[in-house]
C-alpha cells in the first residue's frame, strides 16, 4: 500500500536539496540585497505542490522522480516570482504569505520586483541547465512553461482577476476562464514537465495536461473556500474585505467544494492508463481536495 | 561601398515587420490592458539597437540577417520589460521615455508590472518558436539570453544600479562592473545570439560576444555623457538631478566620450577576422559612438 506522506516527504528532502544547489549557484550573492532577497522568496514554507506534481508525473510515465528536479525547480522559482509580484503595493498590496513577512516588506519594493524578474528569468536558465535531458526535451519545456507562464497564461489570468475585482456581473464561466489560466496552467505545465523528463510520449503527455488542467482548478476553488479559514497562513478573510473575485461570490462554500470534486474526478480518469505507476500522482491529487499536503 | 543607413533601414523595416507578426500571435485582446499595454510598450520609437546587432553579427559569420529575427524580436522583447519595469514608480518613476509616456502613465502600475512580465516571458516562448534553427541552437539561445538577463546579469546590474545610487564613494572600476552586467550582458548575447542563428562556430561567438561586451559598456557611457542632451528623448538632465550613478561623476564629458572610443577600438579588433562580412556590424559598432543610428 502506498504510504504517500513518507514519498512525498522523501520527495520534498529531494526537492529542497537541488533548490538548495541551484540558489547557491544562481543567488551567490551576501553582500546585495537582490541576492538574499530571492533566497527570502524561495525559502517560504510552501507545500511545494508543483514540484511534487512534477515528480510524481515523471513517475507516472515509468521515470524517475529525480530526473524532473531541474524542471520542478524552475517551476517553483515561476510560481514564486508571481508571488512576489502578486504581493507588490500595485498589486494585492500583501504583507503576510505562507505566514511570513512578504519579501517587498523584509527588503524594499523595487529589491522585490527585480528578485521577482530574476527567478522568472533563471527559471528558464535552469531548464537549460538539466544537462541530463536532450535540448529537444529542455526546449519542449521552455516553450511549455513559457508558454503557460505568459502574456497568454498565468499572467494574462493575473490581468483579468484583476479587471473583474470589484465588479459583480461575473459568472461562474468567467471565473473559471480566470482562473484555468491564473493557476491551472502552470500546474497542467507542472505535470507535462514532469512527464517529460521522465520519458513519456505525446498520448501521455496529453493526460498528464489534462489531470493538471482540472487539478488546478479544484485547486483554486478550494483555496478560495477555504480562504480565511484556520490554518492558511493567509490573512483571516483577506479576499473577501478586499472585494476579490472569489468563488464564494458565485455559490456557496459547498458548492464550490462540489465543483472541485467533479473537476478532480475528471482529472482522476485522465490518468487512469498510468495504473499502479500513477498512484503517487492520483493521491497527490486527491490530497489536494483538502489542501493537506 | 557600404551604404550603412540603407541597409539598416532596410533590416529594421523586416524587423519591425516580423515584430508586428510576433505581436498579433502573442497579445492579440483588444478588451483588456494586458496586451494592449504590451503593444503599446514595444512599438516605443526605439533604435533598436539589439536586434540590428543581432542580424550584422549574423551577417558577420555567413548567414543571412533574416535567420536572427526570432531572436532579435526576444532579445528587444527582454530590453523593453527592462525598461518598463525600469520606469515604474518603485524604481526610477520615470514620466517620459523615447519621448512618449511610459507605460505605467498610458495604463496602470499593475498592467505595466505584468506587461513587463509578460513580454520578459514571452521573449523565451520567441525563441522556442524560430522553427528554422535546431533545438539545440535554440536551447543555446535561451541559455545565453536567461544568463545575460537574469540574477547574474541585467537585473543584477540594475540592483547594483540602486545599491550605488546617491552614494558618492564609487570608482570606474564600480561603473564598469555596473554597467557590464546591466547594459552590457544583453548587448554581448545579442551578438552571440545572431552569430548563433547565422551558423557561427564557438570562436566566432567568442569574438561576437567579446565585441558585444566592449560596445556594451560604450554604448552605456556614451549615453551617460550625452544624458540631456537635446535630441536624446529623455527629460533634460534627469539621471543628474536625481543623483543617479553616471559616468559624469568621475570624469568630464570629454573623458567618458574618450574611454568609449578605447572600448570600441577593442570591439573593432576582435571582429577584424570577419573581413568584409563584418562591415555592417563594425560600422554599426561605430555609429553607436555618437548614437545617430
Amino acid at each position: 500500500m502506498l504510504n504517500l506522506s513518507s514519498t512525498l516527504e522523501s520527495w520534498r528532502m529531494l526537492f529542497e536539496e537541488r533548490l538548495r544547489d541551484l540558489e547557491a549557484a544562481l543567488y551567490p550573492d551576501a553582500d546585495q540585497s537582490l541576492h538574499p532577497a530571492a533566497r527570502y522568496a524561495l525559502s517560504g514554507q510552501g507545500k511545494r505542490v508543483r514540484p511534487l506534481l512534477a515528480m510524481a508525473a515523471a513517475k507516472a510515465v515509468g521515470g524517475s522522480p529525480e530526473s524532473s528536479l531541474h524542471f520542478a525547480a524552475a517551476l517553483e522559482m515561476i510560481h514564486t516570482y508571481s508571488l512576489v509580484h502578486d504581493d507588490l503595493p500595485c498589486m494585492d498590496d500583501d504583507e503576510l504569505r505562507r505566514g511570513r513577512a512578504t519579501t517587498h516588506v523584509i527588503y524594499d519594493e523595487a529589491t522585490a520586483m527585480l528578485a521577482g524578474d530574476a527567478l522568472l528569468t533563471d527559471a528558464f536558465q535552469t531548464i537549460t541547465l538539466s544537462d541530463h535531458l536532450s535540448p529537444e526535451i529542455r526546449l519542449k519545456a521552455v516553450a511549455k512553461l513559457s508558454r503557460a507562464a505568459g502574456g497568454l497564461g498565468m499572467v494574462k489570468g493575473q490581468a483579468l482577476d484583476m479587471h473583474w475585482t470589484g465588479r459583480s456581473d461575473f459568472t461562474r464561466s468567467d471565473l473559471d476562464a480566470i482562473h484555468t489560466q491564473k493557476t491551472g496552467a502552470l500546474i497542467a505545465a507542472s505535470c507535462y514537465l514532469g512527464g517529460l523528463a521522465g520519458g513519456g510520449n505525446p498520448k501521455d503527455l496529453g493526460c498528464l495536461e489534462e489531470f493538471g488542467t482540472n487539478i488546478g482548478l479544484a485547486f483554486q476553488i478550494i483555496d478560495d473556500a477555504l480562504d480565511g479559514e484556520e490554518g492558511t497562513g493567509k490573512s483571516r478573510g483577506k479576499d473577501e474585505d478586499a472585494s476579490k473575485l472569489t468563488y464564494l461570490r458565485v455559490m456557496t462554500r459547498a458548492e464550490a467544494l462540489h465543483h472541485a470534486k467533479v473537476l478532480t474526478e475528471l482529472a482522476m480518469t485522465a490518468i487512469e492508463g498510468f495504473g499502479e505507476r500513477g498512484d503517487v500522482l492520483r493521491e497527490l491529487g486527491l490530497s489536494l481536495l483538502d489542501l493537506r499536503v
